[in-house]
């Protein structure tokens, strides 16, 4: 089997990243040596996926404390508080993000700004990765019970190993899937505006030896039909108690279509994306994304000054439309049933 | 009410037409002022829509005898035959256009290369395109007696002004329910991969003062269900005679879509459209476009080189999940119903 691409790794002291926003022009690594470095690669989506954010971002306050060191003593705990908190506004909407910088800060406060403080901190980020990428490689297990025989998938965006710090969600049910030899081939959906499928998608599934084909995102009703389909497995970005699931826009349409089908569809995230404290997930919580991203999403300018523009971030997928959800405890039946 | 654009005129012995390879950035217009430079506006889709191409080609018959009458009487016949065939040739796979030529040929065989030939050639043309337009007017006509008080649309692709002689098929239902009063707001998706949608429908219902906001194919879904859209209405490259219809990729996908959430799905097109030959259309028909247009659309590459691309151009779309057919001759149920 080939390669699995390593989005996060701490080498030598300094944080090494795939530079995303090169991708699939190029594979270059970023050595991000201090905390700014990583916030700069976080606001400019060189890093993106959530659990990958929140990981970078607990490395992050490793180096802001390593930066430290070279301080006057009395200096450095006002220079970490400043770090952590910068760090953690980086991107405010990042759920993972703040979650890894509290377990650091948990750590940081009231101890001295030393040597012995910088090497915990080391552990406790390798800690936080290492439990996505357990998670990520239990989420495999679990789904790829699921994946039939010489099986093809339809999926959209980026639930892969660019998004978390192991093998993924979504993406990993298909890279356990296909170790197994049961995985024939996936359908990539381009997932516009930002193209998430054909860059990053495309991309790692192409690394791993997987048989990867890309489509515009209307091709999927006429590929379902056509009966090349076995199943749908999308990521998750928040799930509610009730199973309601918001994701990436364009998931609700492969739900319904699925539907339509009579094709499985799955979600794969880890247990941690229910959000027990909602029943149900209100609409408003989606942001729209800026009009740009589909008037002139590549450079150049493809419909008329000043249109509106309706470019809704997520959507929400009801759970009667998802056969099962797939996490790291196992899998579940979702409200259309398995 | 704002002027809908005259995609085609005859003006002072020339062709004008609108340069669609310029839209949405500028409107301009092209002079073609000989019948190679109709071929090449064909070639590089300055001109584009199967009824707009078969009144260009038209003219441009026309356009040749003019140019014939410089030569010694003894050329003039060779060179005109040689030209029909150019421009017959100029897109072979557009029906209206080797249908145009043909009534042209007719014209031509037999007689002298004069002045009279070139009147008649002209009216010829001239009869084309306004055949072209009244069957579009009526379209329209008979398409708004299904538009509801207060009605919001959504559309695909360009199956407007641009594409015809007239108001446009789909687009044309569209403008007379604005005049009428009866319609709110249009929703178009960009059509991937050539945003026919963005570059050309948006452009072309915002001159003509009609409020239109602009969409990624995959928010047609999550705008369904927020109840925002009252009826889907698409154009059609052909129809078989038990009503199964084939468009722009991305139709059946919102055909599909309506069905599950209750919403009329109309197909308008002139009656010629259907097929009468064909019991039902074969999947086979569908051509394939280029996979550059997915990877690097816009002149930026955004998918690993060499990915496996599929990129069906049309889809069909089962009379099942049609409501009804406008035609110039009136409206008649689908499979779904009215």
């Amino acid at each position: 089997m080939n390669t699995i691409a390593k989005t996060i790794e701490w080498v030598d002291g300094s944080l090494r990243i795939v530079d995303q926003v090169r991708l699939p022009l190029e594979l270059l690594y970023l050595e991000l040596k201090d905390y700014r470095a990583v916030i700069e690669a976080i606001k400019t989506l060189a890093v993106r996926g959530a659990p990958a954010i929140g990981i970078a971002g607990a490395y992050a306050v490793a180096l802001a404390v390593k930066e430290a060191l070279l301080l006057s003593v009395d200096e450095r705990e006002d220079f970490v508080r400043r770090a952590l908190e910068e760090i953690e506004g980086a991107r405010p909407t990042a759920v993972n993000l703040s979650y890894a910088v509290q377990i650091q800060r948990v750590i940081v406060e009231g101890v001295d700004v030393d040597d012995v403080l910088f090497a915990r901190l080391v552990d406790s980020a390798g800690e936080v990765h290492e439990r996505d990428k357990m998670m990520c490689q239990a989420i495999g297990v679990n789904g790829a019970e699921l994946v039939g025989q010489g099986a093809t998938a339809l999926t959209i965006c980026n639930a892969g190993a660019l998004a978390t710090g192991g093998i993924g969600t979504a993406l990993g049910v298909l890279y356990v899937a296909h170790e197994q030899g049961k995985l024939k081939r996936v359908f990539s959906c381009e997932t516009r505006p930002l193209l998430q499928g054909s860059r990053l998608t495309c991309w790692e599934l192409g690394q791993a030896g997987i048989d990867v084909t890309l489509i515009v995102d209307s091709v999927a009703g006429t590929l379902m039909k056509s009966g090349q389909v076995d199943f749908v497995i999308v990521g998750a970005d928040r799930i509610a108690s009730n199973g309601d699931t918001a994701n990436k826009i364009g998931t609700y349409n492969l739900a319904v279509l699925a539907e339509a089908h009579g094709i499985p569809f799955y979600v794969a995230a880890p247990e941690t994306t229910f959000d027990r404290t909602l029943e149900r997930l209100p609409e408003k919580i989606i942001e729209e994304r800026s009009p740009e991203e589909v008037t002139c999403g590549f450079g150049k300018r493809t419909a008329p000054e000043g249109v509106r523009v309706y470019s809704p971030a997520f959507d929400i997928t009801p759970s009667e439309l998802i056969s099962a959800f797939v996490t790291d405890l196992g899998v579940t039946a979702g409200g259309r049933g398995l």
